[in-house]
């Protein structure tokens, strides 16, 4: 009845066949005088989702986890991968030829220093690391007597047969009545931020931020409808987007004639070393911008200061047009959502309901929408232990019977007025005590942050510990941030405003974040509630003496009442969650039949102390 | 009556005759070719308190604040101060001769790189930096094309007439009964420490480390026993302790010679030479080293990493002797504070009593106590407007008669078993309804962070929200951290933990801290409400999954009654402060006289909801 088009339930390819494919690294490198090679899972963009072309890490390893690194010496090799994926690390390299490292506690350029010889060559791929990698690199060789060395032609080209080829997703426009904002007006702001960083141009590496700034999307990577491209604006005159040809039809060409110069992306170094010949000063994303790209300016002379992108905040600020789109999309994303919580409801009594099963049935309902574009993210649909595994995954191997007791499930979509992503944990079955209890506790966390208010200038690090006082007290809590900022048709994480200890972006009015505190119990059962919040203007308070902002939920999906503990809730988070709950029941019960309209009415019936 | 001892109500003296000491400085400047000269508030060891002979700044500028700095250059000079002195050191300052500049939105360097002209010659004292610092000053240099010269001699010898002498404080032994460690346990730590770091020694640069790991104190600067000296631990060996010898008495002496060398500072920089001329790795502390000594170390082909100074920790997690000092010491320091309290109750009603006398009288009942060593620095006492200035210091010319409205009074004690801090807030007569509900706000926040419940690991970053949160609601805030670190008879302000955003240490069982928050209208009161707490081991939680820590507070006096609106507190809230109160009267009364232990009484009844 349902399926998923937009993921899928392989299971991850186990013992790869990477003997010949790392004997053929090693000849190529000894050709090339070199004695080692670091390959990072990264593409030119350090995007989070990389293309086909660009999974030299899974070609070479057979690891296939998002973020990872190999480094392959001539008489020794190591994968690097985080906590989270130790386990399928193991499972999928050929352990006779990887040792299996932390990329935290002993990352590359640490297991480096120690296993260089003095007199190594180690080569690394310059497009493939940010300037502050690149230096990392260079200092633990330094340190080992060993010598860094670019190398820009991608050495990957020799020895991957098969390769598939570059993503070539047609470029689209993104309408002025989801955009909210002509790229005319956005490069204006943006050359305003390259005066006042005192350079001459900037080059913008993120491919988001390309997305953004000229109203456009694409389709080269998964979840995310971003076009691989870079720009290059100038303080003054004509910017240069640097885009393949072969994307752009001749309505985009003609659109986009106007605000840009369109160059094959084979342009960009010629054109960044005559600035850099020209002595000009550069202007480079800390986090995305490549080596290559400062090696190309300040080789003939040029500045290429790095610093935060002025172009992440503009993006995470969203304007009336967006704002209006989020909500929009949220309000068509709740029907689906409810539409599937009925139908699970409904369903899982059978007790041969799989994850597999509610997967493809949530896709299936949000396709009915017919505005959906593609989902935001891989569904992370946890029945029992399964939802204690903060970044599960199922496949056809893995996936369980939705059972009695919690489920949890994670998922969004992306239309093309907004991104969504949201987390709800219900009950099959009864639920024990200890359940209730608990996600009455990730419950109060959640209201906390919804019900914040803060000064203007108030860091997202301020705002995290809101959401774990209340765990912190029966000595739990969870291993990952509260929340994250949420693009407009775009990444469903996007920076550089976060709820969590590392969130040092002040908030602003606009921003759409996450909010999702949660409890894994290992073993047994995984507990998230996740809506999307918008920062807006708290509603005026006599004798304020600062700007104040709060939390204006987006998300719009009952919260399961039956595993609320009512008696540890205070007067005003009950009052909260019951508000809640009548705004949900009023914005969606118009677009439900009566079947859906009728679990929505008691899903959302007010909570009152007994 | 009543009179201070530790503490002066001069005013600042207004109005330097900088000119003659400027141009002898210029003269100086010039002899020895230079072109410029930077004067930082700082004496040899980065110390919050200086010694007289180190008031460079103020005998320059006529500037008497505890922060600043001045560049003089040939044809024009600057006084560099934060926002709370910016008026101060107009008044102050010959301002025909300085501009008045922020300190931290136009800080030297940024001054020096707009000011300075190509060819310059900027002579500083590299005692007086830091290496960061330095090498900022460095960075500014280049970028104007000018040249930094480290001026090795003190040049304020040569034009200072009147110079004062180095401070010659008696060295006196901490006793094991208020240190709790002997002085080879501690060594014998360090020394762990220097291996891990890979490090052949350690230079302790700051004095309250070298206080503490010898087990001794001194009385060099105002309301610290600090004895100014350096330490240089060797990773095996005898330390090294660089202390005029003339601090030493025949029996200090003794105690100190099974431990150290015991050396004359002056030794210090050939001893730094000679370990760097056999290539050795001598760490220092980032935050207090003087660029001098990484200087020494490095000149001759040594090697001087920085980072955090590892005593910094240890100092900090005070031992069960510590603790039970502590424990005693505010016990002590509450039967002060609570007659003072009572006192200010009874004599405030005649309208007459002023800051001064305030002050005056604080400090006679700690006398009376015969343990008091110092003040822990100098008391403010702040009535109605006064209170809303943070750092308040009363003087002849300020001093205030207490009148009806609120009374701010922070204060603290140096007694040999601890270190205490308090601030209290109380009502003169009858106070309004806006100050009652602020007090209950800042009140609740104080609450907060006393029942404060959290995993180990958490940092006074996550913490501090907590105290914010009930101001944030009504649209106020307070400008300062939530708290700060105390040392053990040691200063007042100790790192490295504190709660604040900036608060990166994780808390550990044993660190004492100040919880602090407030609130200040300025032109009408200020509120504060400190105690200082303990971060313990949490009592058992049935499921926890971490160890959890908490809070216990230290100070025993009660928080006003009178200013607490009730209906504004949650159960759990009153409870706790009923609590405390209970626990304040139980372990005063004893040691009060019929008349205290009667006002105690009623200032420690519970309260309970109408």
């Amino acid at each position: 009845m349902f399926e998923a088009h937009f993921q899928s339930f392989d299971d991850a390819p186990e013992g790869a066949a990477s003997a010949p494919r790392v004997k053929a690294l090693r000849t190529e490198l000894a050709r090339r005088g070199l004695t080692g090679f670091i390959v990072p899972r990264a593409d030119r963009h350090q995007n989070e989702y990389v293309p086909a072309a660009d999974e030299r890490l899974a070609w070479l390893t057979g690891f296939t986890g998002s973020a990872g690194a190999a480094v392959v010496l001539m008489d020794r090799a190591a994968l690097f991968v985080d906590g989270r994926y130790t386990l399928q690390a193991r499972q999928q390299a050929d352990l006779s030829i990887f040792a299996i490292e932390h990329l935290v506690e002993n990352p590359p350029p640490r297991w480096l220093e120690a296993n260089l010889a003095a007199g190594d060559r180690l080569g690394y791929d310059p497009w493939l690391h940010n300037v502050e990698s690149a230096e990392r690199l260079a200092k633990a060789c330094v340190a080992a007597g060993a010598t860094l060395v670019a190398v820009e032609a991608d050495l990957f080209d020799a020895i991957w047969p098969d390769r598939p080829a570059p993503p070539l997703g047609p470029v689209k426009l993104h309408d002025m009545r989801f955009a909210g904002e002509e790229a005319t007006a956005k490069l204006a702001r943006i050359r305003g931020e390259i005066g006042k960083l005192k350079a001459d141009a900037l080059v913008i590496s993120d491919p988001h931020a390309v997305a953004w700034t000229f109203n456009i999307r694409g389709s080269d990577v998964a979840h995310t409808p971003l076009p691989l491209a870079f720009a290059l604006i100038p303080r003054e005159g004509l910017p240069a987007l640097y885009v393949d040809g072969r994307k752009l039809s001749n309505e985009v060409r003609h659109a986009l004639a106007p605000l840009a110069d369109l160059r094959e992306p084979a342009a960009l170094p010629g054109d960044l070393a005559a600035l850099g010949a020209a002595k000009k000063t550069v202007r480079l994303d800390q986090a995305t911008a490549a080596d290559a790209l400062a090696r190309l300016i300040t080789a003939p002379g040029g500045k290429a200061p790095r610093g935060p992108d002025p172009i992440a905040v503009m993006k995470a600020v969203k304007n009336p047009v967006e704002i209006a789109g989020a909500r929009a999309a949220h309000r068509r994303d709740g029907v689906a959502v409810v539409r599937f919580l009925q139908w699970l409801e409904r369903e899982a009594a059978s007790g041969k309901l799989t994850e597999i099963d509610a997967v493809e049935a949530l896709e299936s309902f949000r396709r009915d929408t017919l505005a959906l574009k593609d989902i935001s993210f891989p569904t992370i649909a946890g029945a029992g232990p399964d939802g204690a595994i903060v970044h599960y995954r199922v496949t056809r191997k893995t996936n369980r019977v939705i059972s009695p007791g919690l489920f949890l499930i994670d998922s969004g979509a992306q239309y093309e007025d907004g991104t969504t992503d949201i987390t709800r944990t219900v009950a099959i079955g009864e639920s024990t005590a200890e359940m209730r209890e608990r996600f009455t506790r990730v419950l109060k966390g959640h209201i906390a942050i919804a019900r914040a208010v803060f000064p203007e200038g108030t860091t997202g690090a301020q705002i995290d510990p809101l959401a774990r006082q209340f765990l912190w007290r029966a000595g739990l809590d969870f291993d990952h941030g509260t929340g994250h900022g949420v693009g407009s048709y775009l990444s469903v994480h996007e920076g550089p405003a976060r709820l969590s200890k590392l969130g040092t972006t002040a908030l602003q009015r606009g921003m759409i974040l996450s909010n999702e505190p949660g409890y894994y119990k290992a073993g047994e059962y995984g507990i998230r509630i996740e809506n999307l919040v918008l920062v807006i203007e708290a509603p005026p308070v006599e004798g304020a003496e600062k700007p104040l902002n709060a939390f204006e939920p987006l998300t719009l999906v009952p919260i399961d009442r039956r595993l609320v503990e009512i008696g540890m809730l205070t007067a005003e988070e009950l009052h909260w969650l019951n508000d809640y709950h009548a705004r949900v029941a009023r914005e969606l019960a118009p677009h439900l039949d009566a079947q859906a309209r009728a679990w929505l009415q008691e899903a959302t019936r007010p909570l009152a102390v007994a």
